[in-house]
């Protein structure tokens, strides 16, 4: 029970989950959507992606995402870059942080972007350098950092060189991404005591997908670690197209917040709010939400019995 | 990292599962479904309930599934009893194990049984009393001893006095019900710190739902006491009808199997031959398993990249 007092949830809805759904939302609905998590108390929102249009259509809509949405004072609104390019169309729009994304394993960094490791992590590189004048706060995702759906188990100490060449190239926070949600919270104190002495604690995130039900779990663990940064999708949207036909994704805000409430770590996140968040963006969706907590109603309300 | 290196499973779904189902499922699938469950290595099947047909319509085929089902050596096969009518029935049909059940709140015991708490520990000691005599083991189960749909959290000093006149009335053995999943870690520990001084450690059981996403963390937080028996349901069948229109249920034993044998936490459990059975049983409900292990597909297996 010794937790850190706070905790920082970083919504990557808008993003990640967004990104990876079937049915394309208008922009002005993106914009809503984003308005609604910042106002739910969300500390962090993942805005977009200035990929290539052509790479991800889902994201062609970055530029203008990013100008309409009300910034919220103290909120950060990262957003993802795949390479220079995406760095000066990033900061066109605006963007004040950029999250950067790698991966554990060579076949998953192929299959999501088409590049060799050692290819993105010079990208990373560049972008870090370009970005530096600017003044702009860096994140690096690293994905498959437990499991990869080509290569399955993924053996920390290959985890742990990755983060410490993205440290080396200037990565300020990493992001440790059970992108298919395998990991137990077994996995989570193997890679944790591998890769804890390479930045302080505060330059680590866990980004746990719920696909078999551990990631929860896994955030438990992580607390016992001492970390406090934790990414989630309101509703549970979004998920790794590689996970499985039918396997389900991001941790849920909801879950996720509701867990931090009952432990008393503090995240400023309104779970009502975050749950009108969810329902103005499913109605746009093909799908109900994921999120446990959602399908509950939220939070445990007591109905007095009716025969009493 | 000081799990206990071995855990017991106690299959619920064919009882607390069925139960709650809206689609009836013929007597002879029961029995099937019961025996792919011993199959999978279960070492603990609930099988039915004894309660009065008229009162659990679903249970009305409880003497002719415990009969046909193909007892396995090794293998017990508890009964739901309420009380010493049931007892009667359930011995006359074999059962060698008994399970009683009472709640640590007045509205839900009068709401799930129409009896006050008083009323249900008198028919417990009644039941003890009459089912010494033939050898039979007795657990009981304890609802509501996180949260009540009608009263709200539950003080741990509330749930202390049932077990402890639970486990005077001669129950060898206490299942801890978060009955509308509403517990996280926190709530564990509280209650454990309060509770484990009633009884050896082997006297406890943890019957999780998993309807807001926390059951997995509350079953590490409990093995971290070093409790090692917890109750599921193949595909998280059922689900206490007062925890909402849209809740799912128990805590699926797929989910905890992967969470057990990520952990290293032997169970003798086979995940895949587990799956076989909600595939079978779910064949016959009226809607898709909530495991989420089970909708991922089960366990990694490494695809290898197809451009590779």
């Amino acid at each position: 029970m010794r937790y850190p007092s706070q905790a920082t949830i970083i919504e990557v809805g808008p993003r990640d989950g967004l990104q990876n759904e079937a049915v394309h939302v208008p922009t002005d609905a993106k914009v809503r959507f984003v308005d609604m998590l910042s106002d739910a108390g969300l500390p962090v929102v993942e805005v977009t992606s200035f990929v290539h249009p052509k790479a991800v259509p889902r994201m062609a809509d970055a530029h203008e995402v990013l100008r309409a949405i009300r910034q919220k004072p103290g909120v950060r609104y990262p957003v993802l870059v795949p390479n220079s390019r995406g760095l000066e169309r990033a900061l066109a729009a605006g963007a004040r942080e950029i999250a950067l994304f790698t991966a554990a394993t060579e076949s998953f960094t192929r299959a999501n972007i088409n590049r060799t490791i050692d290819q993105s992590i010079d990208d990373a590189r560049a972008v870090i350098q370009a970005a530096r004048p600017h003044g702009a706060r860096i994140r690096a995702y690293v994905s498959t950092a437990f499991a990869c759906p080509f290569e399955g188990p993924v053996p920390p100490e290959q985890v742990a060189g990755i983060c410490a060449r993205l440290l080396d190239a200037g990565a300020e926070q990493i992001g440790l991404g059970d992108t298919i949600g395998a990991a137990t919270p077994a996995d989570v104190s193997r890679l944790l005591d591998r890769v804890l002495g390479l930045a302080p604690l505060d330059g680590w995130g866990m980004h746990f997908h719920d696909t078999r039900g551990t990631a929860l779990a896994n955030v438990v663990r992580s607390l016992d670690y001492g970390i406090a940064v934790f990414d989630s999708a309101a509703g549970g949207l979004g998920g790794c197209p590689f996970a499985g036909p039918n396997a389900t994704g991001n941790l849920a805000t909801e879950d996720l917040v509701y867990l931090l409430d009952g432990l008393g770590v503090e995240t400023g996140v309104s779970l009502p709010r975050v749950m009108d968040a969810t329902r103005f963006i499913c109605a746009r969706l093909d799908h109900a939400p994921t999120s446990k907590v959602f399908q509950a109603g939220g939070r445990l309300v007591p109905k007095p019995l009716a025969t009493a």
